[in-house]
């Protein structure tokens, strides 16, 4: 493909208060309100790593749900921090082989996932190459100033949440997923929150995250872990449970916040705010599993990187 | 590579103020000041196209230059907006042949890049695949508010001018250029410049986004161009003005200014600040070339893509 084609593409998508300048200057120009603090989140999506781009279409991941995974997870990033998403910013890296239609099909697709996503497309960069798909999405957002829920602030005796049921996402839910921004902004206003990740490794790998970074450790309740039916189909050596804990890009909401604030979440919750509740962050560190029985069993970080990751493409 | 080794590289960069914080949760956090504008611009940096990663050694180009390019790039462009850089974030594709030690390399490479280029690193994504090395580089500056110089204010009778000699970047300079960043807050500061952006495509085709987002013409004097030393070199069947106006990756400024704006610059000037009037935008569209005779000829916005577009890699 030629790159006066790629220049004729254009975005349509609808540009968002607040951005003063979006595609077309050397910048986006973006307002600044000092009550509010800025969120910045980047990730590269890769082709035969996070998706699989089927040429001959016999089993495709079509470019409309390649373009939303890819925005979704940057908008994930957002919720897990409490944030609104706003502006993104998103470079291409086309096949040259592609044909001027399949490179309109994917600015399309991705004209669509914003506007579902409920973000403005404000920048990009796009050429053609040698290699593979290559996709890199850099999403704004905003959050009322030092209202951001950092991984760092999970406490001893503090409740650990999770927003859905675990496991198995590579069956469909990795591509579908809705990131959970309403939930995560509902549960900023209303509660108060210690600690906060979207669960993209697996959910002992991300609560890992939160405990390192906190300095803390946690119990976690094997038959309090919600699993998903995708991760109950799964015919292989693994238990639905090792799903639900390993997998990864489940795409939940996992936190932790204080017994008594657990207390008036469950009193006041609205219905599309689910809560999990699967364990508790304790004193001493390492992350111990706990069965019906009461058996604690000591589990390292163990989780999942990328679905494809393992697969030579 | 695996991405164990991966998670225990780290960036060392300082971290700049403004920068709440940084690497390390699932999103970064910027504070956000009213009395100023938040620039945003991303550029995807590709093995084959923007430079030529040479796994035999025999001709490198060095990651050190690789890395400061790709940062240099979008710090070229918030200094065509007036704008003064901030915060970086990067995302690496890594081919999974590589070491180690050449990812580790490529990490302390984008570490130097980003304190000599005064940007903090304050996220990423990085991920080892089947392709190419794939660089994006989303840099976010700040300009105070309402003075950023945008493509679209020329205004028939302004002075064009340029920053420096172009053409025959290739030689070596697209990789070692200084972003012009103090000369374009001076001449903010100091001078009411119309509009304004970085020659990365060609003199022609970028004077050519001025004048078509300001909806006017110009006029450019064949003999008043600077011309680079490495242009006049060049031994091919193009003349070196032809270079100087075609060749692109210079990353100099070119911008307008009315005619009493540029009297005074000239009055005022500073010693790091070079200017060179090459032109007259017009009421008049299209982009004419005049020669010392007086011979006009009309020229498109015929430039230059990238270096190695054409190279099959």
């Amino acid at each position: 493909m030629e790159f006066e084609l790629i220049d004729q593409l254009k975005f349509s998508a609808p540009v968002a208060p607040g951005i003063l300048l979006g595609i077309g200057d050397d910048c986006a120009i973006l307002a600044e309100d000092a009550s509010n603090e800025r969120l910045v989140t980047t990730d590269m999506l890769l082709d035969g790593v996070h998706f699989v781009y089927d040429y001959d279409k016999k089993n495709a991941q079509s470019l409309d749900l390649i373009a939303r995974k890819s925005i979704a997870v940057s908008v994930s990033d957002i919720a897990a921090m409490g944030g609104e998403p706003q502006a993104a910013f998103l470079s291409l890296a086309i096949p040259r082989a592609w044909s001027a239609e399949q490179a309109k099909e994917l600015f399309d697709s991705f004209s669509k996932a914003a506007a579902k996503l409920n973000v403005s497309l404000a920048g990009g960069d796009t050429t053609s190459w040698e290699g593979l798909l290559a996709i890199n999405v850099t999403l704004l957002g905003t959050v009322p100033k030092s209202e951001a829920i950092r991984r760092s602030g999970a406490q001893a005796g503090d409740v650990i949440c999770v927003s859905g049921p675990l496991g198995g996402s590579l069956a469909g839910k990795h591509l579908t997923f809705t990131p959970r921004v309403q939930q995560a902004c509902w549960l900023r206003k209303h509660c108060k929150l210690h600690a906060m990740i979207d669960i993209s490794d697996g959910l002992l790998a991300d609560l890992g995250h939160i405990l390192q970074e906190s300095g803390v450790g946690a119990e976690i309740f094997s038959q309090q872990i919600p699993i998903t039916e995708a991760a109950k189909c799964i015919e292989d050596s693994q238990s639905p449970l090792e799903h639900a804990i390993t997998d990864g890009e489940d795409f939940e909401l996992l936190w932790t916040m204080p017994e008594a604030e657990y207390q008036k979440l469950i009193q006041i919750q609205e219905d599309f705010i689910e809560v999990h509740r699967i364990g508790t962050i304790t004193q001493q560190t390492g992350c111990f599993l706990i069965d019906p029985q009461g058996k604690k069993e000591r589990r390292g970080n163990e989780g999942y990187v990328h679905q494809f990751a393992n697969h030579e493409n």
